[in-house]
């Protein structure tokens, strides 16, 4: 089991008693990431900006971890207002590519912080193992 | 890492960007299922018809990737109504027979489409592993 | 596959066609764990009471299947408040020391029983695995 701490570019998770991904039986479960730097303060009041960073984080933590987009296994989607669900989608074609992830999405009465929009929680295959 | 997309009688997910279900680390990740058919339409506005259709879909996905119910590991219940819980029990109970999965329910402020009040995100075993 | 029903001072799932715990891939999937006593009654209404009995009900699932809080993995949080999600984290860290998850918050409109507060769902490595 590996416990990721140190992400370049992310959030310093242990002054809240977490690690940004833990790898462990061949998966990396990955942190909730939010449209945050690496003070946690949120990188603007605009949906798709906050999508971006989130996403940008999400490849931030799977960079430490030796891996990148193509490991993606799954993505829990939670927004706080549903309507934001399809710009939601294009952008994460966008970022992924071709990459296809197992994907669910609800609408959740709150994130970590005031104003946040959107929160993506990702599973990964661990980048030791490889992606083939 | 197999990212099963194509799933007889469940939606096609490539337009929205993901895939039904992908196979990693010996498990099998299943997107969200709701009581919709091939088209992304509500099957009905009955909560048991949308229960019964969301696990049926859950069927279709694990069928599709050569396994059945008896490969499901967890399962996540989003439901719009925390009082639908017990009746949602009821009919899992049904459809899932003896087979026990580790279960987590909340209830939500949304769903992908309105009028939907059950999603099910589930994870089983990648059924190329023998389920004992 | 193992799916884990008997777990002594949790209370027995069968009833609700669950199991509190699911083992399958080298990894162990925990029910979702509530504020609640072997008979499924909230312990208290304050929120620390409910926060501390859901870990020690993550505590007595592990030690059923044989282990601990160091194989815990991954740790989804359902607060009905995320106002309580500080107090949540200084409460987690206490009682895992120094075992970092990953870890996701998010705020839902209900959870399984009225005035119960906070749900933990986690994912472990499967304590028949060594823990290194």
């Amino acid at each position: 089991m590996v416990r990721h701490v140190d992400v370049p570019g992310v959030g310093d998770p242990r002054r809240f008693g977490y690690a940004q991904a833990v790898t462990a039986g061949g998966l990396l479960y990955i942190s909730g990431q939010l449209g945050i730097d690496e003070d946690y303060q949120p990188v603007s009041d605009s949906f798709d900006e906050q999508a971006y960073r989130a996403l940008e984080n999400v490849r931030r933590v799977l960079s430490a971890a030796g891996g990148g987009f193509e490991h993606l296994v799954s993505m829990t989607i939670y927004l706080t207002d549903m309507r934001t669900a399809p710009r939601f989608f294009e952008i994460r074609r966008e970022i992924l590519g071709d990459t296809l992830v197992s994907s669910t999405a609800v609408a959740v009465s709150g994130l970590p912080l005031p104003n946040l929009q959107v929160e993506v929680q990702c599973v990964a295959l661990a980048p030791s193992h490889p992606a083939a």
